[in-house]
């Protein structure tokens, strides 16, 4: 085994994910004491969104690995994850050196004390930020950008509710280190991941889903980004085959998708399933056709799911 | 329930547990941005030598609780300690808003994102005292000198292999701050907590004791500090009395009784039960009447349990 350190984002990497690695990797290997000798990887390759950040800043893609062993390393960092189950495949037999994080804390753990660092802040990029600060280490242009598209990412331009009050300062700075202009930079980012045109109506529910036990149901949510709703729901029925397909094929009960327009700030809910009375209890909306318009939503987490839960637990 | 917080550190607390969370609680009151209100309790009281800090610096032991709901309070913070099974009686039911630690991180989970800081140094309350830094909020003496302790204890005085090279200028500075003499203070504490004569053999061998599983075998490992192993060993008969009557009792194979002298940093061994030999050829000595001396072992977690596990599966 090396004395190398390998450093990764979650499975299906977000720009988040990719960012923060990234900047993280950099970080750790030009720390003026105790610099490491890290290498940033991924576990998957990158979304649309997160390959125009990469070309606009002139950054190759981490490469992807399946098992830390087989590339004859044995300990890791992790950033914007910490449950092994969003892990690399040998997680549980690998020294997590350290973590950077913004998540819940859940099914993990270590043999030995580590670095770990988590805030509940609007991306795991703000906090790598701060730890730049804190080493006091110069972060270059491209890094910035990296670590500036991760937060954007993660809070749809500091307007979901799971931005924090300190980010807007961090985003600001950043943008000022990339180069960039924060809103025309963000918009056109956020634009860049939504080219839904190429994909089909099953890739479309699956782009972004999970799966949640909601008082006995099996409800699966899934949320895409757009910034044109109207031109989403021309697909209405094809999307709704989609859906009733894959809850057939996966026993979900129900199925909420959320199409969210990035730039407005809204999404156009679709239920359906055994439940849609819970949604529209949830929602506070009338179904019509099986969907309806839910002002100033933009987060699964915080804008959908605890409604959902509080309406199903009724 | 209220908008406070409780801050404690673990069940049957050290000095570390408590000054880490009495030092962390007053932080968080005291943050330019964003104070909390937090009280500061405890999951058990003093032990001598933390008492001897709380009478040196004039502070009162934090009141002990034994659950948060009872208290009226649903959300805590925890210090030198993050397994459920070492923290307050309802830490399931609770909110965790924040952890500052320095162990191992295990049994250990949260439903949403946190403040949570673990490094791997040699004292919970070193990692406080940085925080105190970053915030830029000053130091009373009192809190000064309960870090200091708190360091002090968990590495005998910066002796211990647990010791982090960034430890040193850590007691130093706090060490300035509190207004102590580093080596007189640090040894006149760690001797307030070597008063062994009032207590019992059964006391001794129980008062910091855990069990490993080690290859099948179930040993207890116990370790008492003093500044005289010759005053100890005049017990030795009722100290084996004891240890065998525990193995009995709990069903441990094997006993290992560390009395560890703080002053020149070694220590006498007892072993006995099943496997005297796994000691003999873990620690490369040869016991006599069921004992031997082990130069410049201070730390169990170091020096003692990876060489016994090692030792156990040969």
């Amino acid at each position: 085994m090396s004395d190398k350190i390998l450093v990764f984002g979650h499975q299906k990497p977000d720009t988040d994910a990719i960012g923060s690695s990234y900047g993280f990797s950099y970080l750790s290997n030009h720390r003026p004491n105790g610099a490491l000798n890290t290498e940033v990887v991924a576990l998957g390759t990158p979304n649309e969104e997160t390959q125009f950040v990469l070309d606009y800043f002139g950054v190759k893609a981490p490469r992807v690995v399946k098992s830390a062993k087989e590339e004859g390393v044995d300990t890791v960092i992790l950033t914007d994850h910490n449950e092994f189950q969003q892990s690399i495949s040998d997680i549980e037999d690998l020294t997590i050196y350290g973590v950077v994080d913004h998540h819940r804390v859940a099914n993990f753990n270590t043999a030995a004390p580590l670095f770990m660092t988590v805030e509940p802040v609007g991306s795991a990029s703000s906090i790598v930020y701060r730890k730049f600060l804190e080493a006091n280490v110069e972060i270059p242009k491209e890094v910035a950008g990296l670590l500036l598209s991760g937060l954007i990412s993660d809070t749809l331009l500091l307007k979901s509710p799971t931005t924090h009050v300190t980010d807007h300062k961090v985003a600001k700075e950043l943008a000022e280190i990339a180069g960039v202009n924060l809103e025309e930079y963000g918009l056109a980012m956020l634009k860049a991941g939504t080219n839904l045109s190429t994909k089909t109506a099953e890739e479309l529910i699956d782009i972004d889903a999970k799966t949640f036990e909601l008082n006995g149901s099996n409800v699966r949510i899934a949320q895409v980004n757009t910034v044109d709703i109207p031109e989403v729901l021309e697909r209405l029925s094809d999307i709704k085959a989609a859906i009733n397909a894959s809850m057939t094929a996966n026993g979900y009960d129900d199925f909420v998708f959320m199409i969210t327009d990035i730039v407005n700030s809204n999404s156009e809910i679709i239920a359906l399933g055994a439940h849609p009375e819970k949604s529209e209890a949830a929602f506070n909306f009338t179904l019509a056709d099986d969907h309806a318009f839910l002002a100033g939503a933009v987060s699964r987490k915080k804008q959908v799911v605890p409604q959902l839960t509080e309406s199903f637990n009724k």
